[in-house]
């Protein structure tokens, strides 16, 4: 079938405006910032010095999809407040994510793009809804998304006439036990043959361990990623959620310096 | 953390009432009919053929999530009709799929019990928003769930005050290839262990193929399965989704002669 | 292509014969014994309660395939005589792995039976080696193999000459976590209608947990199996290997008086 | 436990020299070669056109493990003679994979170095044997083997004495069927955290297609992986074997260009 997500001979990656951000073009992208909103003071401290280090686009979780429902779910609106407050003084455009399709035109007050998380791949009502706002989405790969499922998501988002989306992996679910998840880095160079569509990493879901995000991020960066999705935390050891695979400011700087070279290497820039 | 979902000693299995069916009772239950509700004739045939054989609910999708947003996504509305009017003629109580928590109303009009599809076990808004409507709810596992994450999805309903909830496992998703999905056969006694919830096996998902769908449904019965949910159709070929799985009449009669005698042999009854 | 594990239409389930026991015909065929073989008592008691209890095989590890170098790795030569010693006492034919190809001599010498383990199913040396040998072979499932690399590795044992072979299921690895492997219940209806090979199961692997063995075993027959092989240990809390999912001889006898009933319900018969 | 393999703090990685090659230093090692030995030319040309590119190993496999008995299983002795001549005329040191433990000594006469193939990764005769050679292993991981028993694997030859162990990342078993395996990148900084042993990455079976098989390459230098092993054959398209994943020798030679940068951007050297 003649997907509208498919690259045809010769087509060039689309191009996804975040702001002033361009996805998918010759510089590369890095979102960075804490799984969760917890507070004025987390989410300014960790935007200030991602921004300073280079990251051109903030992150942060308002609604939290987590798998009990005892857990901290977020802050709901106060976290989009607080993203809206972060976003006017820092001037980054911010991605958040969306999990019900009731909550798109509140969430659209504040998110210059829509995130889709890996439980909602198939959540195919809240995907065309998104498809309708027109707004650039992250679409996360589902934890036992093939390929081909995943493009169809896309395409539930395409098909509603919202050519702005990219394609995230941050790992699948496979029997090892030594990481979070099993980063299937192959899925970046087989979706852009395959797609014409921007395309992602996010090595923190990705390994879930802090330790391993700089290599796997390289290797994202190597393997033809656009950019990188990034999480942050001023003091990862007292994160609400996702801790041990949030990279502290130092980490974050480290890893930022390590970027530049290996994407240089592969004909890309970063700022 | 005491979960509700988790048995405590001695606690018996709780019984869900669908209409005058008890499941989780000493009696099997067996819920048979099409995948998709395609027409009046359809879904009449096949009700009054599995009704003459034991079944004692009708199933039939009028909302069907699909891979594709190019592919037959069901009748809806339409389809929801033609389910009220044989649920009238027959007797038969209905189970019918939910996949957007706006059309919870409109399917409860009809329904006696709400199916949450595998690519929405995680989808928290349809979870929650089933619990506060008190109507049973077939809790399919998610493609890639573990135990502990299915209990928790069951865990969102009940914490809003729904005790109706009943477990199906349909497969997961391994290396495998032959069949469609494993069914993961030993997750029926690890729920008796866990859990009060009466637990139903889907063997048509699980194997993909008609040909083991007998075999498979008699283990599951031996397992310790409550029921059944069977995909019939009165003729497989021409299904507009999952005909390779469904049953033709003929092998649906075959397959509850052959439930009677092991769902004995396990201390079972079926009607 | 034309294999020999091929089934051709209407032919026969081939019989294989270990001793006096014949295994793929109307009678279900229980081997049971310890995990490894650890002493002359242990063996004995547990041979004398098993076959008490139904069982016509014994099984007993001597040379045991570890993960780690540093675990114990069976009693060797030493196990071998334990075994050939319990078998004369008893008559029990006997079922013992084999990893090493300069083994199977002086295993020949004790087992009335191979066993090819999972981390073996293609270690083609050994297979080729065993299927020179006419000695019944009973053919674990490897880890991640899939249906159609099983029935080749069968293939490797019957091009050589042997037509004595038993398919084994004993779980795949899977992502679950809550049970050791993960039984894949329909491989055995799929192999019954693939091959005209005897299959088993072997459902204490496949669980890991001895409160999951019976239902599963159980399970197991219902879905077509003809055999089963059950680790039974004297005192499995004091086992060297496997002990949390051995039956003690009290659980072992509960299952046992379960097996008949059911076998029954699918036209099968237990001693 | 404190494995041989472990890395204690501050250790070094190991260096394994293969011939005048060094394993695990700041050179990167690329090893290059036909998946098959299928004749002296084809070996040949190969052989040389990878020499002349940059490979300072070079594969071919004379004993090939194939999932069927009737496929093309190498060329065996002829395939060591025509591999021991090559070697000779280049200079290259060469690895071939070893199946049977009986074959070590033949083998040992021509490779550098052994291979240890993922299906056999678990076989502890072998490893046990070539553990007792003190020549250079690699050893592929298994299909489905975590990163722990991975570990275990190498301590069966570590602790013969062997410490010239080269651990190779293949791609593991997941759910995906786009590529034939999933290359598990986050194994590489995870085997240097826990190891002091060098790693390797196969990106021509972990992907299984030559399109995808330099940007997984370049990711895998990124990730800091010690070298590479890719599948290289003059004419793929009538390979024997794997030649749906081969560099024909343009596609090899663009892909060595690009090694070098990336390399460097890591700081890794390459001839």
């Amino acid at each position: 079938m003649n997907l509208i997500a498919r690259r045809n001979n010769e087509q060039e990656t689309t191009t996804v405006r975040v702001g002033d951000v361009i996805i998918g073009g010759p510089q590369l992208v890095v979102i960075a910032g804490p799984c969760a909103i917890e507070s004025y003071e987390q989410l300014l401290s960790t935007a200030l010095e991602v921004q300073r280090l280079g990251a051109t686009m903030l992150r942060g979780g308002a609604y939290k999809p987590r798998t009990s429902p005892y857990s901290f779910r977020g802050k709901g609106e106060t976290g989009l407040e607080i993203l809206s407050q972060i976003k006017a003084l820092t001037g980054l455009p911010v991605v958040t994510e969306v999990m019900d399709a009731r909550d798109i035109e509140r969430v659209a007050d504040v998110a210059d793009m829509f995130q889709i998380g890996s439980r909602n791949m198939q959540n195919y009502t809240l995907l065309t809804e998104v498809g309708k706002t027109k707004r650039p989405v992250l679409l996360k790969r589902g934890l036992a998304a093939t390929i081909e499922e995943w493009i169809y998501a896309a395409e539930y988002i395409l098909s509603e006439g919202n050519d702005q989306v990219v394609l995230c992996e941050r790992g699948i679910r496979t029997f090892g036990t030594y990481t979070r998840n099993t980063v299937d880095i192959t899925a970046i160079p087989a979706l852009k043959e395959l797609t014409h569509l921007p395309v992602f990493l996010d090595p923190s879901h990705g390994t879930g361990r802090w330790s391993l995000v700089s290599p796997v991020a390289l290797a994202g960066i190597a393997a033809g990623a656009d950019g990188l999705m990034i999480e942050v935390h001023p003091q990862p050891d007292l994160a609400l959620s996702d801790g041990e695979q949030s990279l502290n400011f130092e980490h974050f700087a480290q890893l930022m310096e390590r970027v530049g070279p290996v994407a240089n290497a592969v004909g890309r820039e970063i700022i």
